[in-house]
């Protein structure tokens, strides 16, 4: 195996699980590269560092321009906050790094267009987003039986991904509740994933999009308890959309569905079957096939062997 | 108590089921009335007499407007297709029987406030739409709570109706799927219920909507078979919504969800907890409030004899 | 279609359930005798004129005995508790009636006997027992899958039948807690359907058995409130069973399942699939059949026109 | 922290299980230890080295009895068939080593009560069974709820262990399936589990037990395919039982039961309220707590923060 050294801007919810894969990946499936966890950044030197020690890291770094810089390190993994993805990645792929960018991609449209015209000019690297629950057996299984034709031509996409972790009205003005750090709310955060996942799944991409966002609770207590701030972006999304295939889909991103933890579910109804999935079980996928009278929706539990 | 006596025009599915009713509500409920299925009316005599003969009605006409002439008739039961509703309806109205009019209401906009005006020039009699599944306990129990503040500000509702009886292309051109007599498709038909069940149940009202249509299969066989026909009601439409009191909401009906069979779903989120009832378990009700760590959606099962 | 007189012995729970059948079934299915519910009967004038009124019944009795003697009643339903269930079905069947009893059949195994007997002393009389889960659409199709060797040889059954309505130790000694009234507790009044269930969707007797019984209170108020009584019947009845046809069966009946209301649940698996029932969702079968990767029990929604 | 060596014997299905386990133990919790993967052994050289190449063990033995004398393994890791628990488990306690020993603890009653009183010979060393659901979230919740007195007086249990991988009449005659290296079917393999489970949830013993098993297939291929040898296990174990504290039991543990891959599911009723659990759904807890006419049994999904 190619060794594969890794550096991990990030060390937060984030920088643990991608430690978590990077330690584990090789060890479980048989890959091609064998990863070694060559650095880890973060502002902070004391905070880094005990984090490099807990999750196995070999060095720190607390300026992400040295860990480009590193000879042994052959790939970025970007688990910062969006704002910096772009200066981040950008610089690494000119380095000479593959690059792994957490979602959503960026903040603006602007420079998601420059990140990708970056990578477009490195086309030997590696440059990825991620999306990581593309890879989740049960959504791989529903992506090839779309792409079999299983379900014949596909009709309907219904997709929510469903939080409630600010419902409450003081739950404090943090990072991900502010546009400057953050780009978005809700819509970037979660309907990234069911928009994106929606795409993979179908192999088809979204041609036209209607829309409304909405901010339930305008003014947070910051984070220090000093005062409120003005909540700069969506708690929610809901859209309409069409897709060029043909099919006609809701999306809904929220963290004020009260009850609900990490409920992203995608329906998808095709003439000939229907197939549906939720995060909150993700070893289910749901599957409905058109036939007699003792056809229904089955429940194909994703832990077999000849799973993917 | 008081007998009341029904004409009731039509008898084909929702006559059935009507008729079902009629025959039982008062001897399985304590109710103020006591219904006599006094007359059925149908275009086709010999069909109308063999109904009657079925169903249990005492007599049998083949022109509507000579059973709202009847003295032994207190209340026109409308069960036809969309088009003759607000002639019958108004009609009967106007002869001084009561009315319960099956939904949609009316074809045209026109056509339902015209009897929404014969109602209200008649005050002391009764004119009720046909939606049934506002009485069914899960409902009326979700209503209750939402209307004794179990679960706070609503935030959010998600409706969806899924059908498939109109999946396969050759599914003949049925008087459901011809605008001129069923008024529209999935959006009335189907549509209706969930956003009078969502209006009902959270005691608000929708303040704006954006949505869209589709038709996915154009063309369909005439039910003779001799050639095609063009479909000109809605397979699909989905809606987004904003009610006044400041819930956001989704709203989806469809005949093309391959595998639901009646699959009327609504979540609704409020600030407090949620609810989620499918009509395709109907004794269910999915009830969250928001406590400590052993929170969880909980199935209230409604088939306790203190249910509403 | 040829009348048949009813005449019912019982008029509380089990009689106004019978009423609402035998009320509709000819206005519902297309069946060969037309039912009329000639008299209705019980121990108390006042009560049972009531009750005729209420439920539909055309005459009403105070003595069984009177019943059996009309011309005009071909056939007795027994819905008594079961200490008379012996007396009045073979004094019918000796009068010529019909017999439908509730089960369980009898308090006795001599009683069982002396009913068998008188029930084949005319064979042309029915004389049938109200095991009425065998009519669901799904146990029935259920039934047919096995029969037609969809789940290959059967290797196991698992059924239970649990309720809660005595897990309160104030609730009162009621007559089906005593066992001169009763018979048993549990074993026989739930138990006997889960019993009865599994052997008529198997197509098989149950060979051998080995279980006990528990009271987990064996002390309640009398329902006057004077004072305390024994209960002499079982609050849960556990069993290890062996079918002639090879599967082996477990079988639990119990009123001390706290959260469960009506829960009858069966299990069977054989050797090439296996059905799930559950009667708190009794709408839905589910059924395994072994394939690909994509197996997984599936919920046959049984609301379809083609449904048994 | 202080180094935990750890030296594990087997590296076959369980090994690669433990493997991953002992990876990642303390970069995710908070442990005292820090476990070392110092040694892995099995009797192929080539196998066992390219084990421990691919799980990450820094050496390799053929001989278990070098990994027991060596002084860098503070504990064996005994994870092969149940013929050779008893042997290994007992020297490595008479070596001074710490033992976690894989379930079923031993083959005979003798050579359970051999290792126990090895275990209580020493007894500073940890001397473990590798009872692993007992860690999950929902599991020890549900044994908190109990301790805590929230469920009241147990009164039923009923637990099933559920796989079907041996259905297949020519699934071959593997050594789970030979007494001589397996010691029972799976009454062992999967029984023992649903039996501990449910000891150590609810904090009690079982005081009695009736119970059988059943071989359904007596003869398979052997591994190499020459021809058919004898099954000397059972396929199926079924059990009633009776707590010491007053609650009554059933247990079942199959590997016949068709679509079922790894259902271990417990339900338990006391006087105040109910849980359930599944395996093949690891992350909900389901709960009933007596209550109002909105009680339910609900979800409570285990992947908060504040849960264990």
């Amino acid at each position: 195996m190619t060794r594969l050294g890794v550096g991990m801007i990030g060390y937060a919810f984030m920088g643990r699980a991608h430690s978590h894969a990077w330690r584990n990946v090789a060890r479980v499936f048989d890959t091609p590269l064998d990863p070694e966890m060559a650095c880890i950044c973060g502002r902070s030197a004391e905070a880094v560092a005990a984090a490099a020690s807990k999750l196995g890291w070999a060095s720190h770094e607390t300026d992400w321009r040295r860990v480009i810089e590193r000879d042994d390190v052959d790939m970025i993994d970007v688990s910062t906050p969006g704002d910096t993805h772009a200066e981040i990645a950008i610089a690494a792929l000119r380095a000479g790094k593959h690059v792994l960018c957490e979602k959503p991609l960026a903040n603006t449209l602007a420079e998601a267009e420059a990140m990708t015209a970056a990578a477009a000019d490195h086309p030997s690297q590696l440059a990825t987003v991620g999306f990581n629950y593309r890879r989740i057996p049960a959504v791989e299984l529903a992506r090839r039986l779309i792409a079999d034709g299983r379900l014949g031509v596909i009709r309907h996409v219904r997709a929510v991904y469903l939080q409630d972790w600010i419902v409450d009205p003081e739950f404090p003005l943090v990072w991900r509740l502010q546009k400057d750090l953050a780009g978005s709310g809700a819509l970037g955060d979660i309907g990234a994933h069911i928009v994106d996942l929606s795409q993979h799944v179908l192999g088809d991409r979204i041609a036209s999009v209607c829309g409304m966002t909405e901010t339930f609770i305008t003014q947070r207590p910051l984070p220090d308890g000093s005062t409120r701030g003005e909540v700069t972006v969506d708690d929610a999304a809901i859209l309409l959309a069409r897709f060029a295939g043909g099919a006609v889909a809701t999306f809904e991103a929220s963290r004020f569905a009260t009850g609900r933890k990490n409920a992203l579910r995608i329906e998808i109804n095709g003439s000939l079957g229907s197939l549906a999935f939720d995060l909150e079980r993700l070893n289910d996928l749901e599957l409905y096939e058109s036939g007699d009278s003792t056809s229904g929706f089955r429940r194909v539990l994703m832990t077999e062997a000849d799973h993917p």
